[in-house]
């Protein structure tokens, strides 16, 4: 999915909401565990509830791997589920020397060799360089590179302040900036500080920002739109458990879309609010 | 497998080689592509053939990933086929706020859940502590986390200097440490320049270092040694590709083996001058 083809989507659905599908075998309605395979037929009675009210579904690879060989089954059967009206987000954070980097983007870019074709992978930066351009050769693909993440252990290394004075957050953004444009790279930016998001913006004014920490994980989405969206919107903003497990009943699909509505509809606000 | 247990296996087999399973479809014998999992049918041979002349094997999870479910077959079969007398390392760079990380933990320690109970994982800094903490809770496993890596884009932010006129990758280390000890963490240093063992050991004397760029990738053993070496050796040199492709024929384990022969030799020597 191009860059235009996403600003399309947020501008007809009236949100930039990104689903993310950390399905947890033991957290989804009890009944599934009859289907053969529960996970999936869990995210993909999620999809079908939610499509039309987010633009990506972002599964993550830890709550599939966990469960083995059965697990990436369901994975790559839920890539093929997502449609193709959403930005598919593999939350992989890989990153590994060139020829090996090469080898995870084959991985979950090339639906020919791993069953999986996902438009966007989240990537870790501590490798540099020759880590994150593989993915950047594939034409239509984008690396979501971690920048400033939500969880406590960001203090450690990301907020480290260079000897020019820059966080090393701030760094990893301005070097990678040289490695991508913003047709195929965005950033993760955690949304705990929405003041944050003007830090980012000096150095990132015009990329899409993948924005975990809204809902379950805390943060407001008011001040994520304050301080980080821009003209093109410019922003997907996840919401996981908060969806996911809205019921453990059998309304468990049209809890979920109830849920998704509600950051919808607060997220068309926003978008009116900014003229978009 | 305990730090104790790895010490012994240096001193029996007179060996700190870690053979590095990068096992790709496209370079292993062709006659092997007959057999219905010709990626394990290799690992298996290869296994076989070098086991008393090292003491860890390291998949790694992107040669597997690649292959989609058939690939994660082939890695479950092989983490299983893997000697207790070896450390099983899996090469797999993960690191993700916390219960994600425990989920991964989970998928490579965990044999009832995932099929897979290695003893090492390599994990990624850059989202700090609580990214790290849950493989640290598993007992008798190791988290080997990136330091200094061996590849170029290590350059852009490994050595970013901090205030305190530290490089990142020392800072990495110094935190480290708090979170874990010489009984469950090691680091990750690559070993194209000598030298870089220095700034290592003075922050990190008594821990294991896995060393990966000796073989095709570069680097000399005799100055890893000379400078990375400690009283309990200290050492895990990684080589791949010199060993499982050292020949393309029928005879590729008899070949592997020979490599591998060789490399031991030298390490002997090593531990003799060391007087280990």
């Amino acid at each position: 999915m191009t860059r235009q083809q996403l600003i399309e989507q947020i501008r007809e659905k009236r949100s930039f909401l990104c689903v993310g599908l950390d399905t947890d075998l033991n957290k989804i309605p009890e009944f599934l565990l009859d289907f053969e395979d529960p996970i999936f037929e869990f995210n993909k009675q999620i999809i079908e509830a939610t499509e039309d009210l987010c633009v990506a579904y972002k599964p993550n690879s830890a709550f599939y791997e966990t469960r083995g060989v059965k697990g990436w089954e369901s994975l790559v059967k839920t890539a093929q589920q997502i449609p193709n009206t959403c930005l598919s987000i593999i939350d992989a954070k890989r990153g590994d020397i060139g020829n090996t980097s090469a080898m995870y983007a084959s991985a979950f870019f090339d639906r020919n060799l791993s069953g999986m074709s996902f438009d966007a992978i989240t990537i870790a930066p501590y490798m540099g360089s020759d880590s994150v351009k593989p993915f950047l050769e594939f034409s239509d693909k984008w690396v979501i590179l971690l920048a400033l993440t939500s969880n406590q252990g960001s203090q450690d290394f990301q907020f480290s302040k260079d000897l020019g004075d820059e966080f090393l957050f701030e760094k990893v953004i301005q070097k990678a900036n040289t490695w991508g444009t913003i047709e195929n790279l965005m950033y993760v930016v955690g949304a705990t500080r929405g003041e944050s998001f003007l830090d980012i913006r000096k150095h990132a004014p015009d990329h899409f920002l993948l924005v975990p920490g809204v809902g379950a994980q805390g943060g407001s989405l008011e001040d994520v739109c304050k301080y980080g969206m821009n003209r093109d919107c410019g922003l997907l903003v996840n919401a996981s458990r908060s969806i996911l497990y809205a019921s453990s009943g059998k309304d468990f699909a049209e809890k979920a879309r109830e849920e998704a509505l509600a950051i919808q509809k607060e997220m068309a606000l926003q978008l009116e609010k900014a003229g978009f």
